[in-house]
C-alpha cells in the first residue's frame, strides 16, 4: 500500500483511532455532538500515563499537593473569579434562520481579518459595511452579543442555586486556598495542582479533536509572595535554553521562534515573574520526555490583547501539528493575586497570610502552568504516527507512554508453549500485558505495533529447553534473545521514563 | 489526651480529615453547597490508588476495556435509557415557604413509614391523612411530584440542545457499544469499564461525605450472551462464600446476613445470572484487599420495589459505618437487554450482534458491578482509624492505600544526616516518599502515622558509619534496622498489593 504515504498523517491517525479504540466522536449514534470526544481503551491508557507523567514531573518533583475538586460550582464564585463577566466569545445570530457563529471566525471565513481584542460595536461596523450575510442562508445578523462559555445548570430544587461547571479547575483550589495554605505548613511558596474534567460550552466547535467542550485540564496554581520569593533558588533553570516567540517580536511582524538562554532573557526583563521561565523549562523537558521534535514546539507570548482577564503576562506552549498549525496545548498564567483578592472581596473571607521573612502580610501572588492532557495527546500520536515502507502502521510512542507495557506472544498456538507463554506474562506482575495467541506470528507484530507497545516477547520451542525467549523491539523490529530470569529487570529499565532534572 | 477515646471514630475522622487535607464540604467560604466534597492532598491520593486497585481487580485482572466518555450527553441518550423519566424521587414543596423535601426523608423524620414503592397519590394521601406540615414553617405541602435527579444544562448557544450531566458512566459506554466491540474482536463476553465523575441533583442531601451531588464511579458494563454464555467457565467463584441477605430473608424480617456458599446459592437459584455471584466473589476480595473486617460488609438483594428502572435483579453491597449503618458501596445490577435495546429503538441503530456457537443474532445482555469511589474512601478510612492508648491517631490503611510509601527522616536536622536522607529519598526512585526534617523525631513519627505512611526510613548516625537505617512500623511502632542497599526490595515487597486469584 505504498499510496498510504501520500495520504495525511492526520487521516491515517483518525482512521486508526476509531478502528483501534485510541478516540473517535461521541454519541454517533444520535449525530453526534461537536466537542464532545470519547477515548476507548488504547487512548484511555495512553492519556493515563501521560497524566502520570505529567503529576510526576509538576507534582511529585516539586513536592506539590494535588487535589480533587468539584467541577460544579455555585454562582459566586464565578462572580469573584470574573468568569462571569469575561469569559465569553463575541458571538452573531442569523435573524432569519437562528444559527449562531463565533464572530471571530465568521469574519475570517469571510476574508475579513479583525483584532483579538475587537469589541461589539467594531463588529456591528464591519458586518454593516462589509455587508456579511449569513452563509446558510443569506439572512441578516442581528448585532453582535458576548456568548458565556461557562456551561450552566441549576443546583437542588425548583428555585435552586444557579451553578456553573468548571471552565477551569484553579477556582476549586483558590476557594479552599485557607485550607490548603494549612495544610501546606503555613509556608510560602507553595503549589497545589489538579488533574480534572473542564466544560467551555463553544459556540461551535470545529477542529475535531481539538476544540473540545470538555477535556481534562492539568494545572497548578502555585503560590507566591513576589517579595520575599520571587524566583527559584536553585538557578539550574537559568542555563536552559527555550523556544520563544515574544509578544515584541510579533508586533515586528515576525512569526518563528527563536532559541533564548532563560538567563539572559531574565536580563532583558522579558518574564514579569522568574517563576514563569523556571516552568517553561520544566515543561520542555515534559516535551522531550513526549518525544516532540525540539523544532516543533515553542513558548509565545501573547499579545496584551490576547491575554485572560486575570493575566498579567501569559505564554502558551504550541506544537505545530499537521491540520491546525501551531497549537496551544499549554498556558503559562501570572495570574497576580487577582483570583484570591476576587474571592476576599466577594466572600468577605481574608486571604492574607504572613510572611515572617518581612514581617508584612500579603495576598500570595500565583503562577499557572496549565496543560490540556488530550491536546498534548493528539500532538504526541500524530508525532508519534509512522507509515513504514511496506505500509505498515507503527505508532512510536515512548515506552513509557504505551497502552501497554510488553505483548507477550507464544510463536505457535500449542498448548505447551501457549501455557508458558501464559506463565511468562504472570511472571511478569506489575506490568501491563498484552496477551495474544490469535493468527500468524507476524499478524501479531503489526496489532502490536499500531496501538504502540513497544516490546514482543515471543515464546518458541527454544524457551522450553533453554529458558530464553526472544524481545522485538517495535520501533526498529530487531529481535534479540534473552534468559527469562532477566526479562523483568530488562523491560522495567527500558520502561522507566527520564527525569525532569530541573 | 484519653478523653478522645470516648469520641466517635466519625467525628475523629472529620476533624483529622479537615485539618490534614483529606477531605472537608467545597465553597466553605460561599456558605458551602450540600453534597460536594473538595478532597485534598492525602484523601486524593488515598483514592487514587485505591481507583488503580479496583482497576487491577476488575479490568486488568479480566482483560476488560478501560475508556473515557463525556460527562454530558444530549437528551436522546436519557430518553432512550429511561433516566429522564425513571431517575426521579419523589418530593414535596411547601406552599408557604417554598422548601422542597424527599417525601420518603420528611415522612420517616414525622415518624411515618411508606413503602419504597409509594406512589405519588400514596404520599399525598399519607401527608393528608396525617396532617404532616412543613417542619421549617407549619406550611401546607403541594401535591407530590417527580424531582429529577439529573442535572440539566444546554449545549450549545441560544436555542440549543438540552444536555444531562450522566448520572452513571453506563450510557458513554451503551452508545458506543458497536465501536467498542469491534475493538474488543467482536467476541462476548466483553466487559468494558469506566472511572470517571458522576453527578446527581438529590433533592437536599444530608450524611456529609456519604451522598454527594458529584462522585467517582468504578463501573464494568459486562456484556454477555445468557444462552451461549450464562457464567464464568472458570468455576473457582462457587467454592467461596459470601455474605449474604436475601430478598426472601427481608420479606421474612431478617436483616442480618449469612455467609452461604456460592455454588450453593446458585444452585438453590437466587441469582437470575451466574456473572452476578462471580463479581460479587471478586468483591468480596476487593473489599479484603481495603482490610474490611468480614463481619462488616454483606449483599443485600434489593426488594422489587427498590430497583432501578433498568434492573431484573440487583444486589447492593453495604458496609456497616458508625454513623450511617449499612451502607451502599457498590451496586451489582442484572440489567438484561435493556439499554442496548432502549437505545436500538430510539436511535435506530442495531445493535445485534452474532453469535456464532448458536447460528443466531442477539442484543447483548448486560451485567453491571458499580461502585462509589468516595464511600469506599470513608469506609477505608473509618475502619482505618485508630485512636492509641496515648489519644495519637493512627490511619492504619493497607500500606498499597496509603498517600506515601514511605516517609524518609534524617533522624536529627544537621547537614550530614539531612544530605544522607535525600540520597536514601533519591536512591528510592519510584516510590512516593514523604521527605521531613523539621520538628522532633517523634513529632514527625506522629504527623506520618495519622496520614497513614506505612513505613518510616530514619538516617541516624550509624548510617554514615556502617549504611543501615532503620525501618519503623506504623502499626507496631516496631523497628528493625536493615541495610541501604535491600532497602528498596523490602520496601517493594511490603507494598505490594494481594492479587484476586478469583
Amino acid at each position: 500500500m505504498p499510496a498510504l504515504k501520500q495520504q495525511r498523517k492526520s487521516d491515517v491517525l483518525v482512521e486508526l483511532a476509531k478502528r483501534r479504540g485510541i478516540f473517535w466522536p461521541s454519541y454517533e449514534i444520535y449525530g453526534g455532538v461537536r466537542g464532545l470526544l470519547t477515548l476507548g481503551n488504547i487512548g484511555f491508557e495512553i492519556k493515563r500515563r501521560l497524566e502520570n507523567l505529567w503529576i510526576k514531573y509538576f507534582v511529585y518533583s516539586r513536592n506539590f499537593q494535588i487535589i480533587e475538586s468539584p467541577v460544579i460550582g455555585p454562582r459566586p464564585v464565578y462572580v469573584a473569579s470574573g468568569h462571569e463577566t469575561q469569559f465569553t466569545d463575541k458571538a452573531l445570530r442569523c435573524e432569519k434562520c437562528g444559527a449562531v457563529f463565533r464572530a471571530d471566525h465568521l469574519l475570517s471565513d469571510a476574508g475579513i481579518t479583525i483584532p483579538e481584542g475587537a469589541s461589539l460595536q467594531q463588529i456591528d461596523e464591519v458586518v454593516s459595511t462589509k455587508g456579511v450575510k449569513c452563509p446558510n442562508c443569506k439572512g441578516d445578523f442581528s448585532k453582535a452579543f458576548q456568548w458565556l462559555l461557562m456551561f450552566k445548570t441549576e443546583i437542588g430544587v425548583g428555585s435552586g442555586e444557579t451553578g456553573y461547571l468548571r471552565p477551569e479547575t484553579a477556582q476549586g483550589i483558590f476557594t479552599e486556598f485557607k485550607r490548603l495554605y494549612v495544610h501546606g505548613r503555613s509556608s510560602l511558596p507553595m503549589g497545589v495542582a489538579q488533574v480534572g474534567r473542564v466544560f467551555r460550552n463553544e459556540v461551535s466547535p470545529r477542529q475535531g479533536p481539538i476544540r473540545l467542550r470538555e477535556f481534562t485540564i492539568m494545572e497548578v496554581e502555585f503560590f507566591f509572595d513576589p517579595d520575599s520569593n520571587p524566583g527559584p533558588s536553585e538557578k539550574k533553570y537559568l542555563e536552559h535554553e527555550i523556544p520563544v516567540l515574544t509578544a515584541e517580536d510579533q508586533e515586528k511582524g515576525f512569526s518563528g521562534f527563536r532559541k533564548i538562554r532563560v538567563g539572559d532573557a531574565v536580563e532583558t526583563g522579558l518574564f514579569s515573574s522568574n517563576w514563569l521561565p523556571f516552568f517553561l523549562v520544566l515543561t520542555k523537558r515534559f516535551l522531550e520526555a513526549l518525544k516532540i521534535p525540539e523544532e516543533a514546539f515553542r513558548f509565545r507570548e501573547k499579545l496584551p490583547s490576547e491575554r485572560a482577564h486575570y493575566a498579567k503576562q501569559l505564554f502558551d506552549c504550541e506544537v505545530l501539528l499537521e491540520s491546525w498549525g501551531w497549537t496551544e496545548v499549554a498556558g503559562f498564567a501570572y495570574r497576580t493575586d487577582y483570583d484570591l483578592s476576587g474571592h476576599m472581596r466577594v466572600s468577605g473571607e481574608d486571604m492574607n497570610v504572613f510572611i515572617s521573612s518581612t514581617g508584612r502580610r500579603m495576598v500570595p501572588h500565583v503562577v499557572e502552568p496549565s496543560f490540556g492532557a488530550e491536546r498534548l495527546l493528539y500532538a504526541l500520536l500524530e508525532y508519534s504516527l509512522r507509515v513504514e515502507e511496506d505500509g505498515r502502521i507503527c505508532l512510536s510512542t515512548p515506552p513509557y507512554l504505551s497502552p501497554y507495557d510488553v505483548s507477550v506472544f507464544p510463536l505457535l498456538s500449542k498448548p505447551d508453549l501457549v501455557n508458558k507463554a501464559m506463565d511468562v506474562a504472570r511472571m511478569l506482575g506489575d506490568l501491563k500485558v498484552n496477551f495474544d495467541d490469535s493468527g500468524s506470528i507476524g499478524r501479531r507484530y503489526a496489532r502490536s505495533d499500531e496501538i504502540g507497545i513497544p516490546f514482543a516477547v515471543t515464546i518458541d520451542h527454544q524457551t522450553l529447553s533453554d529458558g530464553s525467549v526472544t524481545i522485538r523491539f517495535r520501533d526498529t523490529r530487531e529481535q534479540r534473545r534473552i534468559g527469562i530470569e532477566g526479562l523483568q529487570a530488562e523491560l522495567s529499565k527500558l520502561l522507566s521514563p527520564p527525569k525532569p532534572g530541573v
